[in-house]
């Protein structure tokens, strides 16, 4: 069975389209190399109820692990952690381990020169508001924590929205979280190219490949238009060590091409 | 009342991070300019089930939109149509109007030379299998053919997942539709920057400015990290006309400046 885990982004910026979604791409593609498996990718806005709801929804399919992104941090619209409480029926609470590490990063600013005096303002206090029973996890970057809830067989991990800041806390505590389900199991990806055939005569060749390799899963993306055909043809799977891995795709690579070559088609393992 | 639309995008690909989901945004981009609310964007994988449960959960929200894109291509994994279906409880049927798009695209590929013969295998044929009571969308680009749907009041529509292809089914029949409803109205953005001040310092003058200037929405984006603050301002206002739109924006600016100032930062209107 594979270990699976969903991922929330929180942001009205990336429902208006001035944002593009880096943060779900580096959170799918570093999780995945893992051996995670990632369902669906989730996007609200900055609203406590639709947080709640996404959350809740999130919850009912009975992931390994959530992420959060985005959403911690001190002003009036970073709601998320509001948002998980609601969805979770607990209160939010000062956490005083939390408080003490926003405490400890304005005194480090106010020492830098950066601030005139560290007055812990309801803002900043807000960054240490958790949901009940959480565990904050330290931001080497920046100053939100991150946050760990667990709720019934789901970990909840709440990221910051600045990537730097979330790819820190991911590296420093996610990683040995989900390496610790996953096991040990390599993700292994590449891909090949085929000209002078189209996507739907590649279709069937596809269909016989992927039955006869069962662990591989074979996807074509057109690039250029159907009437150009170009087509890169990425091959994937999850195994026990790389080897199992390479081995698989190495098979599958050699049947596809032969089968593309007798359609008349070009296999190229470079673009 | 806002028209609120839903986007959900269909691909193993974006959820293990191999592509990054640049349709997800231009669409949020593009609707958001013409009036439209996007309220939530969902990324699920080439599978039946869950591509008819984001659906499913989707309609139940009764957005006046759905937009999804990818999987309606030839190959076994384009299993977008399936899993609408299934959401809705209607058969997939051969459309006519549709089969009639997919094989003219042939015909063309054949008289430019790109194939031999215009042969309808079942992997084309799929293209123009369609929920019952669809209307098929002329693709310019490629071969699929985009589908609207309409079930209830919401209007959902199927794009392809090739961006030019997407692109251009959206702009030639998705835009007036979208027009249409939102009627005249404008979104209008900018942005100033603030240097000299922390997040957790604006945060309150933000709160400020917002309760002054209830029709626009103000978000600070970190840019830099808390410990050298370098900070985006982002000022978005839906309105009738882009005068008024204008003129909000200009009065918050002027009023979030003097705050910024008065504690001591810096603001420039641009980066």
């Amino acid at each position: 069975m594979s270990v699976q885990m969903e991922i929330i982004c929180v942001g009205n910026e990336l429902l208006i389209g001035k944002t593009l979604n880096t943060n779900a791409q580096w959170l799918a593609k570093r999780s995945t190399s893992l051996g995670i498996t990632v369902t669906r990718i989730t996007v609200v806005g900055d609203d406590v109820d639709e947080i709640a709801l996404a959350t809740r929804e999130a919850l009912e399919r009975k992931p390994r692990f959530i992420i959060t992104t985005g959403g911690l941090g001190p002003t009036f619209d970073d709601k998320t952690l509001e948002g998980i409480a609601k969805a979770i029926n607990r209160k939010l609470e000062l956490n005083e381990k939390a408080l003490k590490m926003v405490k400890e990063k304005y005194e480090e600013y106010a020492k830098a020169g950066k601030i005139n005096a560290v007055e812990m303002t309801p803002h900043r206090v807000k960054m240490a508001k958790l949901p009940e029973g959480s565990e904050p996890l330290p931001n080497p970057v920046g100053t939100a924590p991150g946050v760990l809830v667990r709720i019934g067989g789901t970990d909840l991990v709440a990221l910051p929205g600045v990537p730097s800041e979330m790819e820190a806390i991911f590296d420093n505590y996610v990683v040995c979280m989900l390496r610790k389900e996953a096991g040990d199991v390599t993700f292994f990806e590449t891909s090949i190219y085929a000209d002078n055939i189209m996507e739907s005569a590649l279709a069937p060749l596809i269909d016989i490949a992927m039955r006869n390799n069962p662990y591989v899963y074979i996807k074509s993306h057109p690039r250029g238009a159907e009437k150009k055909p170009h087509l890169e043809i990425h091959l994937s799977t999850t195994a026990k060590d790389s080897e199992t891995a390479k081995d698989r795709i190495g098979k599958a690579i050699i049947q596809l091409s032969d089968l593309i070559r007798e359609k008349g088609g070009k296999v190229k393992l470079r673009e």
